[in-house]
């Protein structure tokens, strides 16, 4: 398949005209064109599926914002701007965008008003467990890893995860209806069923501005133009297998890709074939999913030279893209009493590897060096007792000497448990969405936003969940009035 | 600067034209000249530098080939493709290209001699030390992995590094001396201090065919026409800070850029400007240069745990990679006898951080948990006198109790010690060096090589040293080849 552009001259005939045309009418898409609406201009918006969503419909849809929203004041947490801003530089590495992050931790107050604004409801009420996510109606809930070491030490910490105010795991789809019912309430025009397959430039080489857009729509092709600029909404490219083969292999083998179809990267192709430039490709969300039940946490990962490599009270993501680089078998080592219903309500599923009714006796069954993991445990266990994680500083709520019936869950890559990832890797863009080429020049008239893009959350082991959602929303608006030329 | 080609119609006058223009005369430029010109074709050489040279001169040019050279014949060594294949699929990970390596292996038997008979010396020796180059003029060295875990329990080791006879480190200037010989007496027509701006297109647009270039030279602009190919092998982007910052930003701190000044990624942005596309723009060479003396080998690495990490006989290229991902700080000890005369040989220069006539003297000078370093000593020293390192599988030569005075090198990078580091990423090409699109389609007439395409080594983890200049030349010739439409 080809995403080479066409050109201006080679359009036979425009089957319509929008300000504002909107690929991809998930998160990021609806988020652009309410804005690009209320900014002002017509709006035209093409999903190549049979209905609104994407992969935000299909997340949990637990917002990442701080710096001290209305529910985190309502709850009681004087979380600040420059908290958020410090933990999201540190937790995305040196490939964070200063930019991006300053001015998502200065507008996250202001987007969840907005939100708010749109109907999306929120209960002033937080959900103290550690989970994935909330299956209850409450609010904020710890998404990434801000009470773990080493953020907790340099950042305060403070719950930036808004859930919904739904029961069950219903963020999601929620906000997409809301967003939907905000798109049809200003008129918007939508062609689902729609996919977007080129952009039409007014000519070719530098300089070029997008005008528009080649649909297949009702089994024909047919020429959308923009007169103010087309905004790429389209997803990442974690369901291309081989865009994931070229650009994050790491993939591949063990590991389950989550989003919707259409993630297919097609966005960032399009794009590419205009001149833009596509970055930190190679990076991805890639999590071990290990609670609930959150007695797990108690557990501790093992490497295949009987070590441990990390705090377990770390998210999820984190735990996952460190457990990836390990030596195999990763084993998670817990006691039968933290075991509970692991069974009834773990994703992970990950086979016994053993169990034993003493640490002898589990160590007897693994297939690593017996008497390191019975040096390893033998030392979390003194740590525990103490209350002081001295090498992972896992913190002390957690800390369990690890005694008695033991269990091990074989959490090796490709031995059974599910190791769901998705790409982190997009097009780099202004602030305002505007798509940067190679030469690192605007390209005139094409935006992007979301997964298409490269935004804030750029790293697997800095993750916190929301961060997509929340960066998908936030990016989309931006990119939603500055393509329509309002002030942003 | 903008790397944005120019279209034909826009050229005011052409300066020259030659079948083939090649971009640059390092190793890799050499011999895509060398090529084409004994393909039939006219060449043009163009070099940003006042002599030729560009990153393999800086080198030792330990040319990595296998599969069963002159020279492993002659030393007794019975090394196979299948072996070299294995070997370097395995170590360059899930992005390794099959197509290429696979041509790599097979061809490695002639592209030696192939170098021979340009006048490359090779003396049929082996240096059987560990090294990080011969000083002496021996050929053959061990520049991999191949003899660690967990590569030699896979594939049969052989050693592929080839040294060329000359005495000091000195492979790299005489490699280019003879190329350069070569290259005159082919009486092909070089441009010095000449910097490649633009490539010139025939037309903008898909399917548009790149024809010529835009140089600098005696301080003008002037245009070059090439009837059948551009062939770039401009090095690798290390010198650039904002690619690295934008790409591989892990190397901007503590870290050494190592290449020459030019390595500024000058290629890659040309032809992504024409629509290449860049692929492992993440990776790279990462080296903690810790031998010699070989001796340190006998001393083992741990992090900011006090644990070990890897089987320390490994290539310093992949400790290095393993190294940047620990916890810090990072620590190489081992024992005064072996320490030697490290403030003399050592490229490392890394500061000390204690010493004490005991461990436990030792461990109360360093900034780790003290108990579990004292633990991870023990383990490793009864490993040791059993001659099997149960963890890491270090092999029984380098196995030795750490007793009596022992020293920490401080190997954190930014303490102090050297960590080179050069680029991975590039250009994807065809076997041919054929430029491909991010439509996956090929280029017409644009060429790249060496650093400046994504060749054979593509992981610092699995890096092995010679696999650049051998990478390089091997891609040159079948560049030039290529593009002076020669058979291959």
């Amino acid at each position: 398949m080809s995403f080479e552009p066409i050109c201006e001259v080679d359009v036979p005939q425009w089957s319509g005209t929008a300000d504002v045309l909107v690929v991809g009418f998930g998160g990021a898409g609806a988020c652009a064109a309410i804005e690009a609406a209320d900014g002002g201009a017509t709006v035209l918006m093409f999903e190549a599926a049979s209905a609104s969503g994407g992969s935000t419909a299909l997340s949990s849809a637990e917002i990442y914002l701080g710096g001290g929203t209305r529910i985190q004041r309502a709850v009681g947490y004087d979380d600040s701007v420059d908290d958020v801003y410090g933990y999201l530089m540190a937790s995305n590495g040196p490939q964070a965008d200063a930019v991006k992050v300053r001015a998502y931790a200065e507008g996250g107050a202001e987007h969840l008003e907005w939100l708010i604004s749109l109907g999306v409801p929120f209960k002033e009420s937080e959900l103290k467990e550690r989970a994935m996510m909330a299956l209850t109606d409450d609010c904020l809930l710890y998404t990434g890893s801000e009470k773990a070491w080493p953020y907790v030490d340099e950042f305060k910490p403070a719950p930036r995860g808004h859930n919904l105010e739904v029961e069950g795991d219903n963020g999601g789809p929620l906000l997409i209806k809301i967003l939907t019912e905000q798109v049809a309430a200003r008129g918007l025009e939508v062609h689902f069923e729609s996919r977007a397959l080129r952009l039409i430039v007014d000519r070719f080489g530098p300089g070029a501005r997008v005008i528009g857009l080649v649909v297949r729509e009702d089994m024909e092709e047919r020429y959308y133009r923009a007169t103010k600029g087309v905004v790429l909404c389209a997803g990442g490219f974690i369901m291309n297998e081989a865009m994931v083969a070229q650009y994050c292999p790491q993939f591949l083998s063990g590991k389950t890709f989550i989003g919707n179809p259409n993630d297919t990267g097609s966005g960032i192709q399009m794009a590419q074939c205009v001149g833009a430039k596509a970055i930190n490709m190679h990076e991805g969300f890639l999590s071990v999913p290990y609670y609930p039940p959150a007695s797990l946490t108690h557990g501790i990962f093992v490497n295949g030279q009987g070590q441990r490599f990390i705090n377990e009270d770390a998210y999820h993501g984190r735990i996952g893209s460190y457990l990836a680089q390990q030596t195999y078998p990763v084993y998670l080592i817990v006691g039968v009493d933290d075991y509970g219903n692991y069974e009834q309500e773990s994703w992970l599923q990950a086979p016994i590897a053993g169990t034993g009714e003493s640490l002898e006796e589990l160590v007897s069954e693994l297939n690593v060096p017996g008497d390191q993991l019975l040096a390893t445990v033998s030392r979390y266990n003194e740590d525990a007792r103490r209350g002081d994680d001295t090498l992972f500083h896992k913190r002390a709520p957690w800390l369990k000497p690890l005694e008695g019936a033991l269990v091990a869950l074989d959490c090796t890559p490709g031995a059974g448990a599910f190791f769901p990832c998705f790409t982190l890797g997009g097009l780099d863009t202004t602030l305002d969405g505007q798509v940067l080429s190679c030469s690192d020049n605007v390209i005139p008239g094409l935006y992007a936003a979301g997964r298409t893009a490269c935004g804030v959350p750029r790293r697997g082991d800095g993750y916190a969940s929301g961060s997509s959602v929340g960066d998908a929303t936030f990016s989309g608006r931006r990119a939603g009035r500055a393509a329509a030329g309002a002030s942003i």
